[in-house]
């Protein structure tokens, strides 16, 4: 029998996943979304992994998302479909895209803007290659996309007319809708905002143009988005690994797969500890702290770039100097990007150790 | 003459550092602390990069700082002395110091605990070293350090008496104190705060103990510290790089170093503008935003992972798609954080890429 090293012995702060966890959520989104008749393209931008990809994919999932050219490179190179969700703005990067695609890779991206169109469409003359190109929707959170009107139909026109361009459909994904708090609140919201996006995919229909794909959707959204006919690809990410935020809107769905282990490292008064898990450990966008897991009465407070307090009262258990406590991070996507590797564990033990390359910076 | 590359063609998010304004603030800081008559180590964890801390080191620092074993393996490598500034608990921790000790380096450790003091004997005991321990104090954060009581002097002595290791003075940082808005309050602060360390210090010196050194202080208070005799030693590490926290509370004392430089990707509507960086690019751990540099008249809302919006009323200049804006980050210790590399230009040009390794995780 190996040797087995315990969860707990991971160097802290560690982002530690849970192996049966991770594969639960992954098959029961897959599920879903199959029974829909739809297609699962996760958003790799949540975890940066290919081992994590590849469990999605050997699921049935139709490729994945990446918010970064530099996410779609990795995840092209460990051997999946990629649709690039963010429009981007320089020919360095379009140029980037179509090399992806002249040495065969599955890629797809979005524009929402004709100076983007021509970008690409430059790129892919200078690489000897056609791209799928998706138009970008606004549908309310005036983030990225072209607003769902007359400029829609244009900028659809723009691509399809484009030589070296194929047009592959709509994108639409609503950032407000995705996290609105209450299952009723958030379907009446994100069903009101994707009702813009069918009637643009309509509109091109009717044109004759090849508009049939509409990708989007959330975690937040993973049971409303499957009852829309017009949909036909889901974005979620978050499902995967999963985080106080979209546990906090009523999303208890998916099980809390992934965790950050720490380490107390100074008790000097009782009703207190310190942990080294920080603002480097934890993303900390949201207005809410991580969460101890199995430590009822301990409440956290940042504490710096490497320190966390949490005060104690009435704890359900000591908590002593070199103690490990487990926490689930606000949010997972800005959390994983602050980590270089992945301890999985199956139960009580690591099963490997997964790189995460930095994806997300430098583009 | 060798082709150059603008800083404004690294790829975005980028993090930029003026090798001008770096070369000033580390110049400035050395000759303050140098006739003060004091050492000056500067704190690594606040740039993570060798590149610099040899800047530092060139420039008269002693060494460094550095918050995790990750960070005092890597500045050892690079050939500087290292104090690990954060107490930790965990035997393969200890052996880590110990180990680098065994190959050379000249690092030092704090403890707060008893038990630390045993783990660091042992550790010291097993690799065959010897170990320089100073004694963390607690002077009013309760984040990490043992109170300035009894329990100190009680530490203090435990080290002294451990065969092997060496007691090498003590350590007092106050967070409150290097952050309180305006000078006088910070001043009035900070020395009441350093005032019970410096009670301890006399006290160990008065029983005989080799207590001469009092490390400590921060960017916030580099201008009080100074003019306080008994600290030997000054830990300022925000200085080099700079950020929007340190500015605000009244420390234009040096110069804005580092930026991000971020592309407008979309702009699909005229009061606002959305450029490719979010919580993946700039740490949110402060109650405001970035700034924007050379761009009046436009206000940052956090817009995501990847996104930031930008919303223009009567702004300086135009901005359009496909546009370079740099910022200024709110705290920049976890920004840095963020990054592979930094794109350090001399004025407009890019002179070099320096790596960061991931230094601050996995302890």
């Amino acid at each position: 029998m190996p040797m087995r090293v315990s969860r707990l012995d991971a160097p802290t702060p560690a982002l530690l996943v849970d192996l049966d966890r991770l594969e639960s959520n992954i098959a029961k989104m897959q599920a879903a979304v199959s029974r829909a008749g739809k297609q699962l393209r996760p958003h790799a931008k949540a975890h940066k992994c290919a081992e994590i990809a590849r469990r999605q994919v050997e699921a049935g999932a139709a490729g994945v998302c990446a918010a970064t050219i530099t996410e779609m490179e990795l995840m092209h190179s460990a051997g999946f479909s990629v649709l690039l969700t963010t429009p981007v703005a320089s020919p360095l990067k379009t140029d980037r895209v179509a090399a992806l695609a002249r040495a065969g890779a599955d890629v797809r991206v979005v524009v929402d803007h004709p100076d983007q169109v021509h970008l690409y469409q430059d790129s892919a003359v200078r690489a000897g290659v056609k791209l799928d190109v998706l138009v970008d929707l606004d549908i309310g959170d005036h983030r990225t996309g072209i607003p769902c009107d007359e400029r829609a139909i244009q900028l659809a026109r723009r691509v399809a007319s484009s030589a070296n361009l194929r047009l592959a459909g709509t994108q639409a994904y609503s950032v407000s809708g995705s996290h609105t708090e209450g299952w009723d609140a958030r379907r009446i919201h994100s069903t009101t905002a994707i009702a813009q996006a069918i009637a643009v995919q309509k509109r091109l229909l009717d044109l004759g143009l090849d508009a049939h794909t509409l990708t989007g959707g959330s975690t937040g959204t993973w049971n409303i988005d499957t009852a829309i006919p017009e949909i036909t690809e889901m974005q979620a990410g978050s499902y995967a690994l999963m985080d106080v935020a979209y546990r906090r809107i009523g999303g208890a769905d998916f099980a809390p797969a992934m965790t950050v282990l720490a380490t107390v490292i100074s008790c000097s008064h009782a009703d207190r500890v310190t942990v080294d898990a920080g603002f480097k450990a934890f993303a900390t966008d949201r207005p809410f702290g991580p969460e101890p897991l199995d430590l009822n009465g301990a409440r956290w407070e940042w504490a710096g770039d490497e320190h966390g307090v949490l005060h104690l009262e009435n704890v359900s258990r000591p908590v002593r100097l070199g103690d490990r406590v487990e926490f689930l991070a606000p949010h997972c996507d800005p959390t994983v990007n602050l980590y270089d590797r992945i301890y999985a564990a199956r139960g009580e033990y690591l099963e490997a150790v997964w790189p995460l390359k930095r994806l997300s910076l430098a583009g």
